[in-house]
């Protein structure tokens, strides 16, 4: 299982805490921790995966490795800048939010667009007309957050296995 | 000036109405029209932008030049997939999103994070922890959303021009 | 017809005159021209092509529109670095190579992968195991080159056009 | 060390044999694989690396998961098609290409670009008014290449440390 953490280069002392205990219980309970593979938010949950003893893979934007924060064990160096953002979404089975800035929406926003479940942290609430057209599960705790994570991403890939399905 | 329309490729009567009308208006006023070169909500803004006698740019999605609706003019094949909205985004000097769905959504991220101007035509509205921080200009007609665009439009290019302060 | 000069951002003096001669024809034929947008040969294409009436279009690796030349129409900012060369060839009918570096070399592998024509104006020879397996089609002058780009993007174009054969 | 291996996804049984020697010896080296992730040479050089206890890598170039051969450890899905070529190479710290289509010359080219090491192991010959201007680092057998491989790739990464050489 991979599961995606996405969020903003600069974050509250309160958000980096909350990514960081999702990070460590992804690398708990076995599953591999992809992101941005720089600070903030991306860099505090991958500091939990590796204290966890987990995996972490950055989707870097720019053109060198020397931007991965230094808990990412595999630079992906990508050169696309945030289209990025894209891939981190793609590869995952889940994506938990925290906070988030403009970024952190456009990956929420790929997410749900190609059926991805997106498990949230504080972060953005979307309606149209007034009306709450939310699709983000929202969760409580980082534990809670990893939790849903598993369990959705889990039913997505079953999904995706069924044949002449995707 | 270059303006891109988003939205669905599958929309409401009423939101290719709109999509019509912003096209021709952008055309009456000079402006080029760049979206996403398919159906819908893209396909009524180029027809708009052609009975005006204007010039639309599609960016598509795919890996050929027949998935451009009739009215495109310059079809640019990107073979990206849905990484092909930030071009669309960062090659205009501002946005008009009419209805949408979450390929808008992550459109409209992408110009709030890049700075450029976004007016709204019924579409997403945003919040964090229940307070509104919608940065999306709401407009309540075709006309006015073209006025807004051109004119934000028309500031952000000049904040571009001054040195240093890409 | 969309035709795609491909070359080197620095040039020789006879690398430019051959690239102007190129877009100065195209835009004689009335093909557009879509190119890097940057300078050495595809500024001296879209020079070429600005003083023969015709359009140019330019696909920009950077994150901004000042960095297109002079002579750019169109600007379509990809912010997306090299990857921009694919759209470059994916958007051409056939592309003409002049002279030309690495950069150049990715994108005539691209075309010759995609099945793009590419007319070469003094640019790489290709071999394997010492022998030419060259698909590169040979001109000895720009009138010649965009001769057969029209001629060969033609043929291209039509089988596109056969029902089920993409 | 991250070390790419690019080649075709259909091949010969010798490239084959080559490329899982190649990622035999890369593993054995304490080296990390990375490929598009498909069949032929890619999966042979998956195959080997898994087989000599290496970590693999396979940058996809579709929307699926689905579709990395069965020794990929990390898959990531780019959704990108071909431009997924580039993130092969910016990733790794030196390339070793055996045989090859069209594909790999546009990695070939891109790495020469960028300044990425290339091996060579009966690849793309490259030349330029009828004078080899080959810039590829010929190999005679799998280990030798991989021998090359690390030793480049070691003295690039140190390049890139020096402050401000970036």
């Amino acid at each position: 299982m991979i599961v995606a953490m996405v969020g903003a280069s600069r974050c509250t002392p309160r958000e980096a805490e909350m990514a960081e205990a999702v990070g460590r219980e992804l690398a708990r309970r076995g599953a591999i921790l992809i992101c941005g593979g720089r600070g903030g938010v991306m860099e505090a949950a991958c500091r939990g995966a590796k204290a966890g003893g987990g995996q972490t893979v950055g989707i870097l934007p720019g053109a060198s490795r020397d931007e991965a924060n230094p808990y990412v064990d595999i630079p992906i160096v990508t050169g696309l800048g945030q289209a990025r953002n894209l891939i981190i979404v793609r590869s995952a089975d889940a994506v938990i939010a925290v906070g988030g800035e403009y970024g952190t929406l456009s990956e929420i926003a790929f997410a749900l667009k190609l059926g991805v479940p997106v498990i949230g942290l504080g972060t953005w609430e979307l309606s149209k007309g007034g009306l709450s057209v939310d699709a983000i599960v929202r969760a409580t705790s980082p534990v809670e957050a990893v939790e849903r994570a598993l369990e959705l991403g889990k039913s997505n890939r079953s999904r995706d296995a069924v044949p002449g399905s995707a």
